[in-house]
């Protein structure tokens, strides 16, 4: 598996040995859901914008290993509901960046979750941001997302691009019981039933049953390739938005790494869609790029191991017999 | 996963949040195997020594790894074939330590591997290895492992403490063909046949089929947990080690943490019999403690994430409804 990240950060790079992938830096795409409403969660709303100021004030668990492996951490707000306070600093790549495109989606059940204008607006603040956070010198860039709802969101989104049922790809997001998943699902169901979306249409699909963070980690994805930067890609969300950039242009995933596996039964199904194969497996169902912080080392290591490792030849070791 | 590792670190630690362990240390026994005259390898046993040189030299992958994730190297002789040079440096926790016990095994298939008194001054080896970096300031070490054969030791090993059929345990090492594999397990069968090794006796099963590096790992993870340190277990060789070593106290496994699932078949009835899930599975089958080097910033993320996140209470987050 390593050696595969290290032919791929080779390709990116155009050199081999390759660059070790250092510094990174993870993007929190923060947005809110109109479905919500629909009691698809136990968490109130105004979660979104309180987590936002935690991860601000470095006491979420994406700091600790952010901090743990050598990243930064930038979180933009591309649709949280709530106004955030934020001075706003030209150039600046950490922190806050205020990048709102609407305070949250409508509710997918009752319309589209957001016009195609917004969704293409959303999906250009994701490569706006990748744009941004390499031009300041990062050599990986990390999926990060923070929304109440989203999973729902990602249930659909996996639906409408794998075809897969509803159900198969509807978890429990952050710990809802047996009669709120049911629930869940029969919602994800019954948006995916009204808009019948098109999975030529990516941006429609996007704009139907996705989210403002979907749509700007989508963006986040394509402009990873086109930067040849590689991207550790996070959880459900990131996967339900790679489905999308893919779609966009199926040369994209070259720039990707799939870093975790949630436990999130609709990340699998991405994943295997996509062939992406996750370089760790945890159950973490926190979302934030935690996950995919914690494969940033494997991907460094996977750098090294062609940079720094003697052949047998020049070891002087014996070849076998 | 990294809650139940973030609770094993406070119960080592006896304090809450513990305290994150690092600076690291890997630890690379080394020791050649008399089986090696039954051709269960391509490799001649002179590898050993030239890849000790080469973790010397600093060009190996084990090298690289523990470069990546900040960890200090040290390469134990506790039974490589070859003469080693090596100026004794008193006191010295990184480099070579010279602890030779005897120039590898004997042939397991014609008689036992070592005498007990040679497989108890190996466990000494380990014991005082660990007690030695511990003392230098590590707060974790990590197992590694040379020595060609010493799949086919471990294989003979994990059978023996596990009852399993050596077809099932014995893997194909560095690569080998279906013929060697064949004749590898007929090998591994062919020693257990002789010796019959009851695993209640488990310096009994290591002087009979073990490795000196086995019987010095057994030494390590035992010493591990008696000095409340945290020890992440690498590949088969240090699976094969722990049986002996859990046979040996059965609350020694509370210190250990699985790093790394290898290809090898065996490692994986070892830690199911272990009840350990290992952290990361790359399908490496290097050894050397590189597996276990990737785990380590997992390891670490687990502390950080008691140590440095704030609850939902002192981060003013809603609770959820």
């Amino acid at each position: 598996m390593l050696e595969i990240i290290s032919a791929q950060l080779c390709g990116l790079s155009r050199k081999c040995p390759p660059p070790i992938p250092e510094p990174a830096c993870v993007a929190i795409f923060a947005g809110d859901h109109g479905v919500h409403a629909q009691g698809v969660t136990p968490w109130p709303q105004e979660v979104t914008a309180q987590m936002v100021g935690n991860f601000l004030a470095g006491g979420a668990v994406v700091n600790a290993f952010a901090a743990q492996v050598g990243a930064e951490v930038c979180v933009v707000d591309v649709g949280v509901a709530a106004e955030l306070p934020s001075p706003v600093q030209e150039g600046r790549t950490t922190g806050l960046l205020p990048r709102k495109v609407r305070p949250g989606t409508a509710d997918m059940t009752q319309g589209p979750a957001m016009s195609r204008e917004e969704a293409l607006r959303a999906v250009e603040v994701g490569i706006e941001t990748a744009r941004d956070l390499v031009a300041a010198g990062n050599k990986a860039i990390i999926t990060g997302d923070m929304g109440i709802a989203n999973t729902t969101a990602s249930a659909a989104l996996i639906a409408a691009f794998t075809g897969a049922d509803p159900a198969a790809v509807t978890g429990r997001g952050t710990g809802i019981d047996d009669l709120m998943h049911r629930h869940k699902v029969s919602i994800v169901a019954a948006a995916l039933d009204r808009h019948r979306p098109d999975p030529t249409d990516p941006i429609g699909v996007l704009a139907a049953v996705g989210g403002l963070e979907h749509a700007a980690l989508a963006g986040f994805l394509l402009a990873a390739a086109a930067l040849r930067t590689p991207v550790i890609l996070d959880g459900v969300i990131a996967g339900a938005a790679a489905l999308a950039a893919a779609a966009l242009h199926p040369d994209a995933p070259a720039a990707w790494v799939a870093g975790h596996r949630s436990a999130e039964p609709g990340h699998a199904v991405a994943l295997d869609k996509l062939g992406l194969r996750p370089l760790v497996a945890l159950d973490l169902r926190l979302g934030e790029g935690t996950g995919a912080l914690l494969a940033l080392p494997l991907v460094q290591a996977a750098a090294r191991a062609l940079a720094e490792v003697a052949t047998f030849d020049s070891a002087g070791v014996t070849e076998k017999e």
